[in-house]
């Protein structure tokens, strides 16, 4: 029997008086026996009644924007200003979808005729089956409850069940009742959506390994993705994982950029670590910038520019003690010279931090390759192109990869070549961060940023993770 | 060291004077360190440039086809008719991959500008890497070395290594000949495919965990496909396998079909199952009969079909010796009667049965439910559609299931609503022998039958296995 678990506002630094128990084995199986009846009928549902559904859910979640707002900024310490960004973006990653269904943009059924032998053959693409979906810390709602693996899920026909994060049950709740006000308001079953609480891994462990989950999505840590991946290999039916484990994002630098551009670019970058505290999967983690007078430039810059910029709390006391487990990891390597903000602590802020070394030092640490999640990042300087070349390459696969240049040189273009090989999107002068929900977006990579590099988990084709075919060949008999 | 190995001669029943060696691990080293570098040169290869390198393979094994032709016929015992079959379908399915490339059918790339931000996204499709291909033994050309797996590779612009089948080495050899020919005409480097040989699993494992390669296609048995499927995901960096593990591919006979009507569908069917001795992925194994004076008669006319059916030898010694294994399982369990040719061996030829029994004795014993590689198919009788349905329910993934009706009715509509949860292809009034290399082909199907349902091995869209994606956003920075 549990003991009951809180969430924590950060802005405040304390924890909020809601005490929220996790869901029970008689309920969860209660909810488990709904699942095949429930996929059985949504499956049937047509596209435009899954593209109704969409509408319906983003109608209820715009009438409760003001109780997921306070919400949200009690459980996430973000800002105003993030919760309108983000809200907006969860709102038009809804209509996206629903607007995907009913334009025609994707092919749910393709036929082809063979009169010489009286057949015709109709694939469909139907829904994999319930998904399982486990919401990030970083987006309380955009890779959350309605964040895009529910909403894709949904798109595709599947019914979902949530497990919501622990630091954020008070908003998932709210968002989930949302969701099934607009399925109640279209006398849709229940099962299609389900929402469960959790403040440990059991429960999606065993959600995962449950012959009635056909697919999962995840958003988080490699850890959890990769625990997520194994139990589902593991399994008498194994099934599709599709994590996002995150990245440390790599920019590069070239040489010939001007001054002000230089100004430029470190302003954007200084920005692009220290915004929201860093707590971004795309967040510039790694900076290869030239060992010679510009790049010093560029480097200083930078630094006046972190310098400047705001130290607000974290999402959660645990993801501050990781951010300051792995500035201190870092710092302690002889060779990494490691600055940070001065401020005093009031409670749990994300105190910025610019870590530098040299390449060689860089390819002999491998604790330098990974992720700091936080308001991080480390300057690599290289000597010449040979170094660059090995700094990228011992890289593991990322989500993003950017470089920053004025003139357009053969080398840019192998820089891109170089990078597709290791990341999902490439970025040309721009910041990683400020993920599109377009069409063209590939949020994904190469193992271990993502579980499978052949999707994308942002943008609509991101509801072919939940898709499976099948063909119907008929033959006419006279 | 090993002593080498030799291929069969099914219809001489003697072992070919031909001695082979596997691989050596130096011969091994030297081509995979050819990988990376292949890779990258195959990667830029403009689509047209494979499309070509396609059209060169086609040339170059049209060159050969009777070395082929003969080198087949002694390492499969298949006949002229079956060889032939077989060698177009071959041909055409390099000719519909050079086609869909040339004609734009893969939407290699998309763009898309946002003029207010000064930013343009291209999204494009990449090779996901160099991709293993295990051939299959009942398919030594359509399934193996330049097979749909190989050229789908190839056609996705990754390089390809492909470990020969034991018993059609020889065969493979002169294949991997024509391939390498056709990629020297075109001066593309080597290492864009390897031919490796092995008689036993230790190189298709040691290459399954190997780094550099990227993704596998698999077509054989449950146990491989599943032995390959854990090596991948317990690596460093997991990668996607796709495997085609079999199917027993149940058959569904409804009531109220004429007698001339049940007649046809049982001659077809006994041609389906016994077929070159039945060593069909999709050989129908499994049909459910009404227990009534209709099912009887159709049972009879099935069994008159079968034993006017031609006993011909079966690919290899170990299948053989695995089909009268699995016919004295089944013949074991007192509830099942069996019949077989009467017909005195000469060699290792696949001598048809047909076993029959009741739904409850089907329900009771798992066994039942597996495939029975070879010519052999078990009747099951069910009293009814409560029955029926259980009979379906209890089954796992297949890759197709049939269902023979004279009247439509609403109960074909829930057979083919059941059967779309369990099989990748749903054929009505037909056998499921016969796949056709077409877009609406869907060949795969739910765990075991494939390992992901999300994908088929057969037809245009195959290509999407080996391929992953890659944006490339652009800023312009006046």
């Amino acid at each position: 029997m549990s003991s009951g678990f809180r969430t924590f506002n950060p802005s405040q630094n304390y924890w909020n008086p809601e005490v929220y128990f996790p869901t029970s084995k008689e309920e969860l199986d209660q909810k488990l026996i709904l699942l095949p009846f429930a996929q059985l009928e949504y499956g049937r549902l047509s596209i435009q009644g899954r593209a109704d559904f969409l509408q319906a859910i983003h109608h209820s979640l715009s009438k409760e924007k003001n109780n997921i707002q306070k919400s949200y900024l009690r459980e996430s310490g973000l800002s105003d200003l993030r919760f309108e960004t983000e809200w907006k973006r969860t709102l038009d990653t809804i209509e996206l979808f629903e607007n995907s269904l009913r334009s025609g943009y994707y092919m749910f059924e393709k036929t082809q005729d063979f009169p010489s032998e009286a057949i015709s053959i109709r694939k469909i693409a139907c829904p994999i089956g319930p998904v399982l979906v486990l919401g990030s810390s970083n987006f309380p709602l955009a890779y959350s409850t309605a964040g895009g693996d529910t909403i894709s899920a949904l798109a595709a026909g599947c019914c979902v069940i949530v497990k919501a994060h622990a630091m954020h049950v008070g908003t998932s709740s709210i968002v989930a009742d949302c969701i099934n006000e607009a399925r109640e308001a279209l006398n849709l079953p229940e099962g299609i959506f389900t929402h469960v609480l959790d403040d440990g891994i059991q429960l999606a462990q065993q959600l995962c390994a449950d012959e009635r989950i056909h697919a999962v999505g995840f958003t988080g840590s490699f850890r959890g993705g990769k625990a997520l991946m194994d139990i589902a290999s593991a399994r008498k039916n194994p099934i599709p994982v599709f994590a996002e484990m995150g990245s440390a994002n790599p920019v590069i630098l070239l040489h010939g950029i001007s001054p002000e551009k230089r100004k430029l670019f470190a302003e954007k970058l200084a920005l692009s670590i220290c915004n929201d505290a860093g707590q971004f999967c795309t967040k510039p983690g790694i900076l290869f910038v030239q060992a010679n007078e510009e790049g010093q430039s560029f480097i200083e810059a930078l630094k006046s520019s972190i310098e400047n910029s705001a130290v607000v709390p974290m999402l959660h006391p645990d993801i501050h003690r990781n951010f300051e487990h792995r500035k201190s990891e870092i710092g302690s390597i002889p060779e990494v010279k490691i600055q940070q903000s001065a401020l005093e602590y009031k409670g749990i802020e994300g105190k910025w931090a610019i870590a530098e070394t040299t390449m060689p030092t860089f390819l002999q640490y491998p604790n330098l390759h990974e992720e700091v999640f936080g308001p991080f990042s480390l300057i690599v300087t290289y000597q010449d192109i040979t170094e660059l070349t090995s700094g990228i390459s011992i890289l593991s696969g990322q989500l993003t990869g950017s470089v920053f240049y004025e003139e357009k040189s053969n080398f840019v273009e192998e820089c891109i070549q170089l990078l597709s090989q290791k990341v999902g999107r490439i970025i040309l002068n721009d910041v990683p961060t400020g993920v599109r929900v377009v069409e063209t977006m590939q949020h994904g990579g190469p193992f271990p940023a993502s579980s499978d590099v052949r999707f994308t988990a942002v943008g609509p084709d991101s509801l072919f993770r939940f898709q499976k075919y099948v063909s119907i060949q008929r033959k006419n008999i006279p």
